[in-house]
């Protein structure tokens, strides 16, 4: 049986570049891009895609050429999802809120041959630019992407996209792709690290991916899709392949503002949309907009996908009584997106709210296509018990993890030891089989031998009724080695900090956590600094922490105990576990790094 | 990019055992299989074909070996689906219907060198075994499956399955699949002729498969499935693999009565089932079971996936208003099941009933893993357009599709001419991109959903000393869809027809083929209408055949009549489309071939 020959007729490499040729076979007349006043159906959208592919042809794109992009969430961003790979070539997608120089260390590390500018990020692009010509780099050529429904004029050079697409051949004939293994897409991590890697993702595994996301978010046919995640985020989650895969709607919008996002659900029966929780906030800050979509409540409920953090509680009711069925998910770059999601039980329907959101704020099981997603010992490589307790790191293996770190074979090998994939985060598995994770491998502070979780610490200073936003980090202590920091910032409008003291939030810990938790310094901030993906900077806290050893021991009234600074760090998993079980229960609190 | 190396972290060949083991891991205590007062969680079920993959190991099973089952939708029949391939074989599952000459060709031409059997076919089994004896061909190990619920003791042969269950091993290893593309199962098709063709799945098709299936039909989390398709039909359209992925729950139920499966449905709040359309009419025929089912009716509906057959509309109706919701699907033991499905679009539901049965009962589009579906002329390899009149051969290309016919090269390399899968079925194409079936090339006769050979039934007839000429077509029947009827043709000088009657030719069908094959009605011709090639006309049978339907019932009067001129093929599209297109607007008279 083994002779029996694969041919064309068996076996196509998978990609997902095929979702749209069956999209325009399939779903010719369906609405594929919404963009204000623009529409295009499926068939239009694959004759756009093959004239653009057949115009990078034309511009001398070879195979696994890089083209780069830096684009807000619009129409032609979409289409370079299919028509880049359509021309043999690699897509990567840059994050718009990094610096020039940033941008100018991926354009360089990349080797990018075409650089594809929206009008809005021409000085963001030029300065980059002018990085590259002061090095010496090889500059590759600009492609300003206009306005198409309100044309701006702006330029970078002589070429703009909509001249690509109408010079365009429609006719074209797609790269033949004769390994799915090969490169679809680069992603540079916006890394907590200074030195970002360059996230190869093949056909297969970007298939592979799409498939199990739709599936373990259960979306359905004819999706509106709305784009309120950046499409420079693992492609989308991969949705930017996902929408094509069912026939659905791309609703696009330029700025992820509160208002476009009401009025384009009010608009256009909006059924699904991903974000990080953050967007919940302006959301819900938003209430004169609030009230518009409340009168516009459509009859079926917005299904919303979570990542990036889990979604606290008390967002969740509000969100999800507005309208918005939340589920979450967990991922990374090097997983394709979400490797995890918090697949809603039935059973749990019958649960108190309260409960619900604890289950709800869990990482979950892993997607489909992943073959194994596990929590171990990473040195014994001794999977955790299923007791919600103890901690290992989180590790997954399969098709949908990416082929590797570009030009980085160390970093890769290192990534991928023993087999698997090492996500650095540190989580535990319940008895249901459903993962949590209790903090970033690097931000676990060490502090008398005990291992605190940054994230247990600032879940518990996030039910402060004054508290908006808070991280907690190691600073450094004569006796405990480390002890907790906390960098808080109040809500607005409700007296400053005026009203709220360092040992209002110190109290506010104590009758919440282990004393050994308590953080041993306050510090108020006007807003936390942030990576360009919104999480926190820890590596910058860190930083600024240092400088409050000495006065950490007037702050607090500590009595220096026997325990000698053990420095043992989570990555001797045993050692955590073993201080762990002394305590109570780790709190439902996690991270994820989406 | 390229050289980013494949390693165990992000490449793991595709196989839907996966699903199992994820199963056992993320869905572990949720109910697996549910059979009378049995029930078993995914866990168990995947600590069962552990052992059973275990033992045939022990009994040296190797590397794509073939292990054959004749069982009805009992647990082991569908634990095999994970074992067998578990321990490096393939599976083999026999269709029950067949008669003991079949199964003795199925079990020679595929070297079975296991033979599973259920307590309830162990005669038919015997019977085959025996031709296997007298004719000198090797005879595979036997293991009986006795009944685990209620053992009835009954044997054929030293082992019972339960027996290799518990003699395994909890903790064997499954053997390590290296390449997708190895065989996982092995399906004969019934075939339209005489000899039946052995289809070989591979991992990556068989686990592409399930995945599209999914999502083709929105089989959403925690499904509760009811059996009521056999599972030797493609691997149960490959929801045996597909329940596992989604954590579901299988019903197995021995007999396919409307009394067993409304009890079913009642009993354990099943969500999904698959059948043939003539299931409908078992199941609206037991009024009493009708009004039960009323009586217990569920809060949601009962998701049904038909296919074999278009389902009629007054079917359909009937069914809909019991609270099933009918979703028609079409495919070939060559495409893995289910090839087309006739996803329902929204704006759809606003039209009369009427037109809703006419666009459910078309085959709909192409599932997301097959990279396309086309109706083509096979001469000029030409699309044809999208009119809903125009005829070609619908052909299909994907891995989704079979890896060939094993040890039969010729038919495979004919099968698979072009780069494409010929299905043989003739259809159009709507403005909307659905394919219709308007005829098959192929002359199979769907009864009760099962395929019937022409050929294999006319080989019969011409056993009879007294028949010169035969000609079998489909007849529609009122409870089986279709019924083989036969056109024969007496020989001459040896007392005409007047001493050989309608039952005598039918007398000698039933001594010589499955009941089910036997014809229901014999007309006696002066001669065939025959194309200038000498082959029968079957177009113009089947037309008569037609007229018999009502009569069928009662009793057989026979006119032969004249024989029409037309000589038209289906195999010239060309012509074909020139005589159609002097009719009406095609009825609506599909037939698939699941």
């Amino acid at each position: 049986m083994d002779s029996l020959p694969r041919c064309g007729a068996n076996y196509v490499p998978l990609s997902p570049i095929n979702f749209l040729k069956r999209a325009a076979a399939v779903y010719a007349s369906r609405d594929s891009v919404i963009y204000e006043g623009l529409r295009f159906n499926w068939r239009q959208t694959y004759d756009r895609c093959l004239r653009l592919a057949s115009s990078l042809c034309s511009l001398s794109i070879a195979k696994n050429d890089v083209v780069s992009v830096l684009a807000p969430n619009i129409p032609a961003m979409y289409e370079m999802h299919f028509a880049v790979p359509m021309a043999g070539a690699v897509l990567n997608t840059i994050n718009t809120r990094l610096d020039a120089s940033n941008v100018a260390t991926i354009l360089r590390h990349s080797e990018a041959k075409l650089f594809f500018v929206d009008y809005q990020f021409v000085s963001l692009a030029r300065d980059a630019l002018r990085l590259l010509i002061s090095a010496s780099s090889a500059i590759p050529l600009v492609i300003v992407i206009d306005d198409i429904e309100s044309p701006t004029g702006i330029r970078l050079g002589k070429l703009e996209y909509e001249q690509l697409i109408e010079m365009g051949n429609p006719g074209f004939v797609p790269v033949e792709l004769k390994d799915e293994w090969d490169p679809i897409a680069l992603n540079y991590t916006s890394g907590t690290t200074s030195a970002p890697k360059g996230v190869v993702y093949s056909h297969r595994g970007a298939y592979l991916s799409t498939m199990s996301l739709i599936l373990g978010w259960e979306m359905g046919g004819e999706p509106v899709y709305l784009w309120s995640l950046p499409m420079f985020h693992c492609n989308g989650w991969t949705f930017t392949w996902g929408v094509a895969a069912r026939g659905g709607t791309n609703v696009c919008i330029r700025n992820t503002t509160a208002h476009d996002i009401y009025r384009s659900i009010a608009l256009h029966q909006v059924t699904h949309m991903c974000c990080a929780p953050t967007v919940f906030t302006l959301m819900l800050q938003d209430k004169e907009t609030t009230a518009e979509v409340s009168f516009n409540r459509m009859n079926r409920k917005v299904e919303v996908l979570t990542g990036g953090a889990p979604p606290p509680a008390s967002l969740l009711e509000q969100m999800e009584s507005l309208g918005f069925r939340i589920t979450h998910a967990y991922g990374l770059t090097e997983a394709t997106g979400p490797a995890l999601v918090c697949e809603w039980r039935a059973q749990w329907d019958q649960l108190p709210h309260e409960d619900q959101a604890k289950l709800k704020a869990r990482q979950g099981i892993s997607v489909l296509t992943l073959d194994e997603a596990v929590v171990k010992d990473p040195k014994t490589m001794t999977s955790v018990p299923r007791d919600g307790m103890t901690m290992g790191e989180i590790a997954v293996k399969g098709s949908s993890v990416m082929k590797g770190y570009y030009k980085d074979p160390q970093a890769t090998a290192q990534a991928f030891n023993n087999g698997w994939f090492w996500t650095g985060d540190v989580g535990v598995v319940h008895p249901d089989g459903y993962i949590e994770i209790k903090d970033r491998s690097k931000d676990v502070i060490i502090s008398g031998g005990e291992n605190i979780s940054s994230v247990e610490v600032e879940s518990k200073l996030y039910t402060h009724p004054r508290v908006l936003e808070a991280a907690v980090v190691a600073m450094p202590h004569p006796t405990w080695g480390e002890s907790p920091c906390a960098f808080v910032v109040l809500k607005k409008g409700t007296g400053g900090s005026g009203d709220v003291s360092e040992s209002d939030i110190i109290d506010h810990c104590r009758k919440n956590l282990p004393k050994f938790m308590v953080p041993k310094k306050v510090v108020f901030l006007e807003e936390l600094p942030k990576t360009s993906t919104g999480k926190p900077l820890k590596f910058e806290l860190r930083a600024l922490a240092k400088g409050f050893m000495i006065q950490s021991e007037k702050a607090c009234n500590n009595k220096p105990s026997s325990t000698p600074a053990n420095k043992t760090s989570w990555r001797t998993p045993a050692a955590y576990n073993n201080a762990k079980q002394q305590q109570q229960q780790p709190q439902i609190m996690a991270q994820s790094r989406l």
